[in-house]
């Protein structure tokens, strides 16, 4: 048979559903409040004082690396492992052995590290890191403005004889999207040990080809020997800027911020299993049609937010048998949940998994449930938080994130904050997503000012 | 970028929706109810009394020829112009010309024709037609029964030394079933005239690769020079044997059955366009999320049904982006609606086409809809229906069949009626498909003695 068919075939009929939950175990990400043991000043350190931006060069570079991608007229397409996201990483490494960087690593799970002396290198590095790669028909800036404008604030600091006193690490995160390759934030999550690097290279993707994100990795060259866990490389902060994806810098007028909390979220996986028939012939009462089970999911799902106050979105759906004619008998779902208020979360979590019950058991369909990731909704470190706010100074507001980050897994570890840049109608995870340039520069600036600032204040703290 | 990675990225956003209609023009059957021209008597023609058949022989081809199929425990798959269709096709060329067919033909959608002479060949042959290609994930008897059946007909026929006055001719029609390639009826709707070679050779699969049946029959050799029409080439009627796919005969307890008519049905493909954006950070207020507005759709046509006295089944669905954290911006659905009155399956349609279209504009989504195929519901030719009868005998009742088959194409055009076999269960497009080998034998003895009483009314009748 061709392989077009073959590739055919496999979508067919469902295989027994070996993909509901594509990890082994669930990720229930547990997290903690902190409280800062010192007090931050409220005025930029003397270096951050100093530091400057080049705002066009940063610009070029997120524009000019927009071409690694696959066509995506106005937007990015650079899925986890792809040539693309070689070329990508090619560029990354390129630039950071170009400013010099004392070492440069890649590790089991294809993040990139490079290490830039401070003044006393017996210090754990302050690290900035985000992600190069993006979504399906994604936008520009999500992950890469992380990423290139942490580079942009190196370059700057190196130009302008600015040298901290902790070193620095710039680190782009291996599939923070999970656009590919499920679970997201696949290589930051083993960093925080909430997963490890066996289940991030077994991450494969929703489509039930089986395709596994370590191999696909090793295929461009990206599985090294780097650090990969915090207790093999141990950072003294993470900071890391991202777009808002949401409005309220648009709608206060600021063209940056500081991120306080995140929040929270629950990814679930569902297969449906009814029974084959002929969709013309089969009466309708007794039939175990798992299309008509999954778009009453589908409907509760749309309920359930606004009944919470939160958010819902089917983000995958495959349905089989392939082709005409048939009673749809096999149905997997993919949805996730989210609601500022873990409380709120966990009874969407309860209200949705009895309703799913509900469904299937009124379609006879044999059901298999897996919440597959769980982040409760959560906060940065107060004193990571200070140092940004006052990098933003009056140009910012203080704002919640409502996705996961790199970020909410180094914060597991360490004093970690994030830097939000205006994002225009909070677009993103589209070819629409757009921050000027004005906005990217300040971003950029907040974020070397915030990493001077935590670096002063180690100091002052001792 | 890799092969495997080059036909994923067709799927990670849905082109603009060219594959709405898959064909140029929407396939409106048109029918019309048949008189007869003359009485057909109620007891079986001399030589269809003489008929025996060989139900041990018909078995075990049934069960031989089902290997040619894909891996499907205790079903076949072996979909349209794929290597299993040609093996099949082959074999049955084979044995045609065991037979001592005067000839045999492939015409340029690929239905094989076998011509057997009769006393009279200036009469227009009789046809005994029906398909080998199955559904994906189907059973061993739907379509096959019918080939099968029709061959051992002829085989008993030569060795009885039973001649016909009319020819006879054997048809395998190209796919039937519509599962690899839509529409349906594929070959027999050229050969009524209800379509055209081009449009059957244009007809593509609903996944959007755009891969079409006629380039799939060239390759494996099966686009001839046989005739494509009826004005090419005339028939005096059509017999078909089919499994009944549903409970009628069961519940009689009866083997057989004369087909009276078919239940009507309409087929739709819709595309609902919505707006990319991020899964966990858009507002649920103000989203265009194509897949809500799916499901929604999916649920009205489950009330419909019901509604309306019919049948309705969502039979595929097709969304992107493709991966996660996106919201579903691109949504293609094909369904069907089914009723045995004209009337409510017109109005089955209306109703449907408003509440699309209300909950399109409830999601904000660009909705393209398309009625593609739409057959009324209608009656077989009451001579050939009685041809069926009188060959029932007491072993048989009348029923009338659910869905569509090639005669429900040729009865456009010349008297033509089905024989039913008894479906355990009703069951149909399934492995658990099934047919006893004594039920099998029957409804071919029923099917041969309908084509001799036949044979013997066009003397009767002058």
């Amino acid at each position: 048979m061709t392989h077009r068919f073959a590739v055919r075939l496999a979508a067919l009929k469902r295989a027994p559903p070996r993909t509901v939950a594509v990890r082994k175990s669930p990720l229930e990400i547990s997290w903690q409040a902190r409280r800062s043991l010192a007090s931050v000043s409220n005025v930029n350190s003397p270096l951050a004082q100093k530091l400057q931006i080049n705002g066009d060069r940063l610009w070029d570079d997120i524009h000019f690396t927009a071409k690694y991608s696959l066509p995506s007229p106005g937007g990015l397409t650079r899925l986890c492992a792809t040539p693309e996201d070689k070329m990508a990483r090619d560029w990354f490494r390129d630039q950071v052995k170009a400013l010099g960087c004392q070492w440069y690593k890649v590790n089991a799970t294809g993040s990139q590290f490079a290490f830039f002396e401070g003044e006393d290198n017996s210090i754990p590095p302050i690290a900035m890191g985000s992600h190069l790669d993006s979504v399906a028909t994604g936008g520009k800036f999500d992950g890469p403005l992380g990423v290139i404008g942490a580079l942009e604030v190196v370059r700057s600091m190196k130009e302008q004889n600015i040298k901290s006193k902790a070193p620095i690490v710039l680190i782009n995160w291996t599939n923070e999207e999970g656009a590919r390759f499920w679970p997201f934030l696949g290589s930051s999550i083993v960093y925080a040990g909430q997963s490890t690097v066996e289940e991030a290279q077994f991450s494969i993707t929703h489509d039930g080809s089986g395709i596994k994100m370590g191999d696909e990795l090793a295929k461009i060259g990206y599985v090294g020997d780097g650090p990969n866990t915090f207790q093999e490389f141990p950072i003294s902060a993470h900071f890391e800027i991202h777009v808002e994806q949401y409005t309220d810098l648009e709608k206060a007028g600021k063209p940056v911020g500081w991120v306080t909390g995140w929040q929270g979220m629950s990814w679930y996986s569902i297969n449906l299993k009814g029974e084959d028939g002929h969709a013309n012939t089969y009466p309708m009462y007794g039939r175990r049609d798992a299309i008509t089970g999954a778009a009453k999911i589908i409907t509760e799902l749309e309920k359930l937010a606004y009944e919470k106050n939160g958010f819902t979105t089917l983000t995958n759906i495959r349905s089989g048998p392939w082709g005409a004619c048939n009673i749809q008998s096999d149905v997997r779902l993919v949805f996730c949940l989210m609601n500022r208020d873990n409380s709120l979360l966990e009874a969407m979590g309860t209200e949705i998994e009895s309703r799913v019950k509900g469904i299937a058991a009124l379609h006879g369909l044999e059901l298999t449930m897996a919440r597959d990731v769980h982040l409760p909704p959560g906060e940065f470190w107060p004193e990571a938080i200070e140092c940004v706010k006052t990098a933003c100074g009056d140009e910012g507001i203080g704002s919640i994130t409502l996705t996961g980050h790199d970020s909410t897994m180094t914060t597991t570890l360490v004093p970690t904050a994030m830097v939000f840049a205006r994002a225009k109608g909070g677009w993103s995870h589209t070819a629409k997503e757009w921050t000027s340039k004005e906005d990217c520069a300040k971003s950029a600036l907040v974020l070397g000012r915030a990493v001077l600032n935590f670096d002063h204040y180690m100091q002052t703290k001792g």
